[in-house]
């Protein structure tokens, strides 16, 4: 059957009907007063969403691009920053800062386990001489689904008194709680196909006062990514460059559903949608990859022991039309992973851990009592 | 009345229906073999429209980005490049060079003129010592309707031996004749919200093989807008960043409808609606802004005498609900231009110009005979 897939990754995310209407509609002027009106509102809700007054910016783009924006706007060559590095994403932070000639100190965990606050404590404690100029951190690993603990780390870089905390939040924002403010968080990266339950092509920086301190004395070369542009096209609705003018409608109207539903509803469901899955996981003998009491709100990653991860997730596809995301790099074939990220309902993860569990049935590597999984599953949802 | 918006302006364009709802489809996976091949499909419309059998990229972003990239992915920290500046866009990219530190040699011309091909011969012959290592020009001035004379301008770019042509075609590439390969040109950057009939939001570099030569030794600091990322993963028919899936579907539909179309009847059309324009503006006594033959064909800019541009552009607006574009920086109020780029038909450039005329009518400004504007855009309308 055509025109049946389930999206059960964590990017793109289903996507609401009202919200791909508003993506086919014709495009308005950029520099309208139509398109103002928009720019406006939209910053209004995403500063919602960050829970921040600062400033956020929107920028056609991938995550990648707005983490980019993010640390060469607030950094100088030469500057020394500490990278958390737990999977391909932390990784990717590391290589993107050193391409910019930045001095980047590593704090390492495996892949499937969480950073340490501590040692990003230690480090913190040890520059004495204030050399760290920030500090960068994946909030949700997508690679491997762990969530790392940020609010922790974040207050170790608020004691350290000069260095910038750098979030990427591209799958922990609108999945759970991110007090920018709160947390003292200094520069957020995410982007438009995750929780914002739209299309790929925006990515958002959310800057504190400190970062636009930081900014002013940047002088790493830019121009697309210039956030000093964005921001005074900001303050006046505007935007620097041409944007993708159908995600703005896309935009307003998946963050006016997302304020229909409030914060803590939609994280709530996030945690009930990993408890779920894991319980479902757990009761078809399929373990976690991600470490007990760490899997992120967004996504869990399976290790399947003594099954090709690879040929199970082609079979759900194949057989359910749901797309599961594979493991990424040395992951391959050792792990997939169920995204139940964004407009994900409860039926949804149901449904997932249904097709999962038919499969391995299927397959004849079903180990434990036939609808173990789905039992488990709804019993989790129930208790959420 | 609502949503009987017309865009007249140089982007974004008008979207034909079945671009709109390419658009709005719901996305799928970005690693999925269904994507890979929309980008197999995309890749090889793009090289037919580019008249290359090199690579052309897509990046998730505006023309500006796929400039940048075309710059800085091919030059080094303090190469000389060589600059033309007419008008907005050239002006730009002047400070784009200089933000990455690039030696600038600017060769200008005055807004509303084109650039004269003779400087550039000059200037390159004079660099015996071969330190100019790109030759940067607009093609169609967006800000003041003018097209510079590429073709030229390449040739003497090809006799220095050394030097690249990178060229912004934001607005000429499906506007009029930009044979990539006949020419010579090494970069060429264009952006979705022009001739290419799609919301805005991708933009797309198509590299020589002399500029990927290039770009082995480029050493400005990148990771978005790194090409080698985008060749390497566009050889896999992938993208090495989510995409803006849905902008993917749009394009595929776009570009099919313009190889139905087709090359030369792409550009008869764009050549008659420049014409039928330049005529009913002279009709009804409103001066070009651009010289005597220089005028783009993706947009006329007027610039009426004792008249306010921006009261008139904004009357045409409130009245008939048609967005024609107005002047910047310093043109603003002098001039407004009429965007005949994409998906425009003969009907929209005679509504057009019957708009303004019946506006200048209606303000009592109409200095000709009553009717002369849209007799003489008829008329050329027949003639092509």
């Amino acid at each position: 059957m055509q025109d049946k897939l389930s999206l059960m990754i964590p990017g793109p995310t289903p996507v609401p009907e009202r919200v791909l209407l508003a993506m086919g509609r014709h495009p308005i002027g950029h520099r309208s007063a139509d398109f103002q009106k928009i720019v406006k509102r939209t910053t209004q809700q995403l500063q919602w969403l960050h829970q921040t007054k600062g400033d956020v910016l929107v920028i056609t783009g991938s995550g990648t691009a707005a983490m980019e924006a993010g640390i060469i706007n607030v950094l100088s060559k030469g500057n020394t920053v500490l990278c958390g590095d737990n999977g391909k994403f932390g990784e990717r932070w590391v290589k993107l800062a050193r391409a910019y000639g930045l001095n980047v100190q590593v704090i390492q965990a495996e892949w499937g386990q969480p950073l340490d606050p501590e040692a990003f404590r230690a480090a913190l404690e040890a520059d004495t001489a204030k050399a760290i100029k920030a500090v960068i951190i994946t909030h949700s690993e997508t690679s491997t689904g762990v969530i790392n603990d940020l609010q922790t780390i974040a207050s170790h870089v608020k004691d350290h008194g000069t260095a910038l905390c750098i979030a990427d939040c591209v799958t922990s924002l609108g999945a759970c709680n991110v007090p920018m403010e709160d947390w003292g968080i200094d520069v957020i990266g995410s982007g438009s196909q995750k929780g914002y339950m739209m299309p790929p092509g925006l990515a958002f920086v959310a800057m504190s006062d400190r970062a636009w301190e930081a900014c002013k004395h940047s002088d790493l070369p830019k121009f697309y990514l210039d956030l000093a542009k964005y921001r005074k096209s900001a303050h006046a609705d505007s935007n620097p460059f041409t944007p993708a003018i159908n995600l703005y409608f896309a935009l307003e109207a998946a963050l006016e559903m997302m304020q229909a539903e409030g914060l803590e509803k939609i994280f709530a469901r996030h945690a009930r949608h990993r408890a779920a899955a894991q319980a479902g996981m757990k009761a078809i003998g399929l373990p976690l990859y991600a470490a007990e009491g760490c899997g992120s709100p967004a996504i869990t990653a399976v290790a399947p022991e003594g099954i090709d991860a690879e040929a199970m997730r082609k079979a759900v596809k194949e057989k359910f039309d749901i797309l599961l995301a594979g493991g990424q790099d040395h992951l391959k074939g050792k792990v997939f992973r169920i995204g139940h990220l964004g407009f994900v309902c409860d039926r949804d993860v149901l449904t997932a851990v249904a097709a999962i569990e038919a499969t391995l049935q299927d397959l004849g590597l079903h180990k434990g009592s036939a609808g173990a999984g789905v039992a488990a599953c709804a019993a989790a949802l129930a208790q959420g």
